[in-house]
């Protein structure tokens, strides 16, 4: 990626790596190789590493760099027909490991974030959601007075603590994450989206290749989604490459 | 329940029975006998029946009999701490399965509902949706374009022979369903769900006493969001009241 970049730097401005989450040791110091030597301007990881949340203290580290580099990290979700849906079933059905189960995998992670601590550790985090936040904006609701209400649903563990520790309702800190476009041509939802982030937080993408089109529909539908939307000429500019270039520090 | 009703007609206006799912037989007996001898103008069960879809083929009868009776299932999501969200773990933190997983565990019902074929079945049947239709409204365009191409992600199993079979794409099915606004005060999701279902579609619902208010909360935020909706005196009334009325068979 790198040296298609340093080829072709006006078709590839930039690239992000790619890393071994896996190997703890070695993702940091790939981070580093990518970023120092490599040129790359952010990474990207899965919501999960093999079934773990990405807070394990394995991988938590990645997020020390990332904010010592000041550089995003994108979140990608990660889950397969072999996640079920249901505890009775051997495997989820009709690919709703896909349509359903990789929003709630980026959902999952961001509340496995923030309950962490990470925003408040590193406010100035970037971490780069998929599909406009994931279910986060729908819910506004249930994560809002819904988890201001963290404890009262359970016994075993007493997070009337973890919430006392917290130095924002849990609301805000979701309100601190990036989110991309990719809604596939969803209208409501890029608006609710927009409205919950703001646009200096919400960065283009549409997911292309994977349209019914093999890769033309879903940029044009998502460019014809932003051309309409209720922003100022400054804002759209924002969010079509503005944002991008101010997190990936490109001129 | 059904006395209730009976001593209180003008406070409690109508009921709807729970129905013991985990028994196929005494299920469909139940369920006559509220609806016939007690007077319940529907059913609620679970989105799940003991960890399985509602669609298997010992709870399948239930809509068959609720078709013929031309009333509504309501559909509650019904999930504990004890499913995990990553297969690493032991159970879910944060009271995630509550914020983000009743979402999940309604949206799946949907779907199963959905690619079982019944509303080709039963163009009729009416199901009502907890929390403005689960996260189908906002992921619109995973469920429409997204699923227009099912099967295409699947190798073991041949879904393109399900997805010709149905009469229509999937997206027109879920807007088959009926969703409530207890979205607990979020604006811009309710007019997404507004959008997505119609205003024949929703009803007015609070989740009230579940709020940081004990129970005033929700439903004085749900009827402000209401009133402020883009939306014709007739379809707030329908919203309010007369689509309950309708389906309900209610004067």
């Amino acid at each position: 990626l790198a040296e298609l970049v340093r080829k072709h730097p006006r078709r590839f401005p930039a690239f992000v790596a790619s890393l071994p989450m896996n190997d703890p040791a070695g993702l940091l110091k790939e981070a580093r190789r990518a970023v120092r030597d490599l040129g790359a301007v952010g990474v990207q990881v899965f919501t999960n590493v093999l079934g773990r949340p990405l807070t394990a203290p394995e991988t938590m580290p990645l997020f020390d760099l990332m904010a010592r580099l000041d550089l995003p990290i994108w979140l990608h979700p990660a889950r397969g027909a072999e996640t079920p849906d249901y505890p009775g079933e051997k495997r989820s059905h009709y690919e709703i490991w896909w349509t359903l189960g990789w929003p709630y995998e980026t959902s999952v992670a961001m509340a496995h974030i923030v309950f962490a601590g990470l925003f408040d550790k590193y406010p100035d985090l970037k971490i780069i959601t998929h599909h406009m936040g994931g279910m986060i904006p729908y819910f506004e609701g249930r994560v809002g007075p819904g988890w201001d209400q963290l404890g009262t649903r359970t016994s075993d563990v007493d997070y009337t603590k973890l919430l006392r520790k917290l130095k924002k309702r849990p609301l805000e800190y979701f309100k601190m994450f990036y989110a991309d476009t990719a809604l596939m041509g969803a209208w409501e939802a890029t608006k609710c989206g927009l409205n919950f982030f703001g646009p200096e937080r919400v960065l283009f993408a549409s997911d292309s290749p994977f349209d019914p089109e093999k890769g033309s529909m879903y940029p044009r539908t998502t460019i014809e989604i932003i051309e309409r939307l209720d922003v100022s000429p400054e804002e759209r500019h924002a969010i079509y490459e503005g944002n991008a270039r101010r997190l990936l520090k490109l001129p």
